[in-house]
């Protein structure tokens, strides 16, 4: 099944929701206008489709191998990266200074969405180096920058990031790489694992970001410095020289993303790979925190992307599959879409896919005004904004994705349980999301601590204001879908206000961790409540211009209304688990599990 | 990992809340008595221990492969099943006459959960043969049932139902597979998809059933007529003849039970296959019904058996990673178990399964009761509480198995991705279960339609006020621990009765139609708290008790806890669903999706 990207769909949240128009006059952002936007989210749909897309299903049934002499990504891998930097898609969000295209956040992520439907095996190597490249320019000296960058941010050399040791998953204290000085570098030793595209084919350079530990660091996370370490080291011209002291031992064998080598990356075995320090000693945790951060919000990306590939075979498949009489459509055989449990679960996943696009563009928006806002006060709040919403993006829309793809599993009935169908790859390899990049209980760890109570709820309460403008346009609003999503919507504010409030008078860490997952979850169904409020009132709006296409309109509408009857319940019923199972979580001893 | 069977929890099950010395009582199932039982249980579970589970992995990775010559399974499989009916496990609950032990179905069910978290696929094997087996018990002619039953029964001769073609998956109306008559046989002709088991080594002979079309026939599905049709003929002194027309031409590749053949059947390829009509002319469809209900509540079993599968393994692995300091266990490194959120999933995990365990044998010893019970009033609403609860044991506990899988992958974070560590193959095996032997829309429609309209909701209240009568034990109790369970039990209870009645004031099919799987997953999980309310007030009465295990009976009080706050505002939150979102959710026109 080909995919075809939702290009008119991500505009319409683009222009109407998040506000590109607002970030476009943002200095530097200028080149961003909404014609621009349009022009590269056509040429993004038209080489996703065409390049991407196809190789889906190949490299999930070949995959990538290892060799002795390295890892060999699936046929077709090798050209389609050629094309990808060619076209300069790598380079879109990356700054201007090292030959990016300098694009906000919100634009890129829009691309980024269609790399990931296409291909989400693919999307991940540009999805690491493009993290990489974000550690580097804001914590590597001039020198490694000016060595590093300009190659990366063409893509002709890939990124990958390195802190999981067998002993050590979440647990970064516990990492046992050493790094020891020797003249202007560092000879790193260690073992890493799950270093996504960690070794391949597709570049001619592979730059690894490594976390280590000098010989006299400090215990602990404050003893954790970064290291660059390239598989080729580079010669003072700049072009690639001898092999560093690195190889990947072997590839793990997975449930989904089977393109994408997963690497055991072995350092030092001939002695000491040559690496260099990262801004100062013992900051290599913060530094990785920057590309944590821009990685958890490309991994919420992907959980959307991957559902929005599902929902397309999925609609595919419930029009071409004729069987029998429905109720929507009448005795002749007119497609199993006509069955209305099959339009639930078509509904739930467009639906859910649009709040979990517009929630992930509008995070990235907060980002650029963040970045770029000339009045400090806002830069402070936008960042404040964005922060709040990646664990969200990330938590919710991996774990929503999950369910999505699985919907999109049982639309085809006994047909998605076969693997030529296509159908499993989707939920394979979406499972990875609410795992790596920090599981989905990280990810309500950071709402809870660092996001909330560090703020006193002030991000969190900022967020609720805003939402109950939002209710008070569509209570005003003369529309019935908008009143009956604000029948939905009113009620799942005040759940999840009081859920908060509960939260923000916890002194015991336990009972709020025990049901932080539950917390992630209510803000997120919620805060796509109130995404998809705002595409409905922008639709209603939209309908009054004498050119509107009310079909188009009326649909975002109903999509709105049908999320809020959907999902907001989800909210209310979030409180009560929240606040009331928080104790009995925890009630029973080891041994009476 | 290896599988230990549950015992001590399926025998308290058995005996505090379904009551299986009320069924002992009955006549034909005296021999099923609480010694009786837990000796049948605890042999049951060395040998799912010692033999099945050891085969599941190696059944996952080589799978069944299939050779011109037929279908061989996965390496020891030969054997096992050897053992298998050496031991009689296959003829636990069938009738004595024919060889069976004549157990009642509450016990048979206990011991089938052992199967399907050892070796869902080797499950699969009996539990078709015994679903062959109860049709051609109740409608099949003397000679056919003396042909073929003992060796059925005795597991010597494997069963198979033969419903879906390739146009035609659930809508049988529009199967094409011909019987043509031919002296005292008939001589059947057509493709069959997605037959289980249906060639394999294990068995010297396989007696398919399946439906076929008369050349008379009426259309649609008052046309179709019931055939059995053995892979080799029986001689007259029953000795297996010459092989069929019939053969398994390929194998599917699927997502999960990879050593459970999914074959493509094709009947008389030379001349037609010879087969026998099963009871009267174009009483097939109802006669398979016959079948049907029976697969479908082992199938619930399997969805609550490979969950629980993926409950031991994800506990054993809380226990064992070691991975810096836990909220629970302080400083030093005591296992992930002692994060709160590893909790909660394990939590629900296990409270869940218990729940679904509960269910599914209550609702067999409802079947118990109505075979057996001398009278007829009993029978009949005994009947009418097992068919009612039929659809939720495999709607919900296949949609909630599927769901703890998935939490079984995430407890293990990076390392439920990799297949070696076997957590995700519990998931993929558990996919299937929401979609064969009828879909969840099918099982939602089956409650909402049979089970509830036609008896204008009879049944339903019967259960609602069972529900009540509970309801009102616990907040008579005082026991902290219980009358919290009334606090989430009353309102949710209150919710299914408002949609019900909503359910039931409906003129137009279409939007129950739109909403009856929420429908339906509302009252599995409110049935699963009215399960696990009995446990707790069961557990609270048995620490009367001069010698009970008090720790074994507070854990039964908080599971049921832990149950009523989780999963019983979901009960609240479905009462809206199904009602606001019904309109909603076919708002759309086809084109606008």
């Amino acid at each position: 099944m080909s995919y075809q990207a939702p290009v008119r769909d991500i505009a319409f949240m683009l222009n109407h929701v998040v506000g590109l128009s607002n970030v476009a006059k943002l200095e530097g952002f200028e080149e961003a206008t909404t014609d621009m936007a349009e022009a590269i989210l056509e040429e993004s749909a038209r080489f996703t489709s065409e390049v991407l897309g196809p190789l889906n299903t190949i490299g999930d049934a070949q995959g990538a191998t290892w060799e002795e002499s390295g890892v060999k990504t699936a046929p077709g891998w090798v050209d389609a990266y050629a094309q990808f930097i060619e076209n300069g898609w790598g380079a879109l969000s990356f700054p201007v200074e090292y030959g990016g295209q300098g694009l906000p956040m919100c634009l890129s992520s829009a691309v980024q969405e269609m790399w990931h439907s296409a291909n989400m095996s693919f999307g991940l190597c540009p999805l690491l180096t493009q993290g990489a490249v974000d550690a580097l320019a804001h914590h590597a000296s001039e020198e490694l920058k000016d060595t590093f960058l300009p190659k990366m941010v063409s893509g002709e050399w890939s990124g990958t990031m390195n802190l999981t040791e067998p002993q050590a998953g979440t647990d970064l204290a516990a990492i046992r790489t050493k790094a020891e000085p020797e003249g202007d570098h560092f000879l790193i030793t260690g073992q890493k694992i799950y270093i996504t595209y960690g070794d391949h084919d597709m570049t001619e350079n592979i730059v690894h970001l490594v976390l280590a530990k000098l010989p006299d660091a400090p215990e602990g996370v404050k003893g954790i410095s970064l290291f660059v370490v390239p598989k080729y080291l580079v010669n003072e011209d700049g072009s690639v020289g001898e092999q560093n002291d690195v190889r990947c031992v072997s590839i793990e064998h997975k449930l989904g993303i089977h393109a994408s080598p997963t690497c055991v990356m072995s350092y030092g075995d001939e002695g000491g790979a040559v690496g260099y320090l990262v801004g100062e000693a013992n900051h290599g945790l913060m530094y990785m925190f920057t590309m944590m951060n821009q990685a958890r919000h490309a991994v919420g990306v992907q959980g959307y992307g991957i559902a929005e590939r599902a929902y397309q075979q999925a609609l595919a498949y419930a029009n071409d599959r004729k069987q029998g009489p429905t109720l929507l459509g009448g005795n002749d055989s007119q497609g199993i879409i006509n069955h209305p449990d099959v339009r639930r679960m078509l509904m739930t996943m467009r639906s859910s896919i649009e709040a979990m696009r517009g929630l992930a563009l509008d995070c990235a928006a907060a980002f650029d005004v963040a970045a770029k806002h000339p009045d400090p006060d806002v830069r402070k709040a936008s960042q404040r904004r964005g922060e709040l919403l990646t664990p969200l993006v990330k938590g919710w829309s991996t774990e929503l994705g999950v369910e999505l793809c699985s919907l999109g599993v049982q639309i085809h009935g006994g047909m998605g349980f076969i693997e030529e169908t296509g159908a499993a790859q989707h939920l394979r390899d979406a499972r990875i999301t609410p795992i790596y990049e920090g599981t989905t209980a990280i990810q309500a760890n950071d709402l809870i601590g660092r996001k909330t109570a560090r703020d006193g709820g002030l991000g969190l309460g900022e967020l609720m204001a805003d939402m109950k403008s939002v209710l008070a346009e569509l209570q005003a609003a003369d529309d019935v879908n908008l009143k009956a999503v604000a029948t939905r919507f009113e009620p799942a504010i005040a759940a999840a206000e009081a859920a908060n409030e509960w939260l923000l008078g916890q002194n015991d860490p336990t009972q709020p961790a025990a049901t932080s997952v539950e917390f992630l979850m209510m803000h997120g169904r919620l805060a796509g409540g109130w995404i998809m409020a705002r595409a409905a009132l922008a639709a209603v709006a939209e309908k009054q211009k004498s050119d509107a296409d009310t079909d188009y309109l009326d649909a975002k509408t109903l999509l709105a209304r049908y999320y809020a009857e959907r999902m907001l319940p989800l909210v209310e019923s979030g409180k009560t688990i929240v606040v009331d199972s928080a104790d009995s979580t925890v009630s029973l001893d080891i041994a009476q599990l």
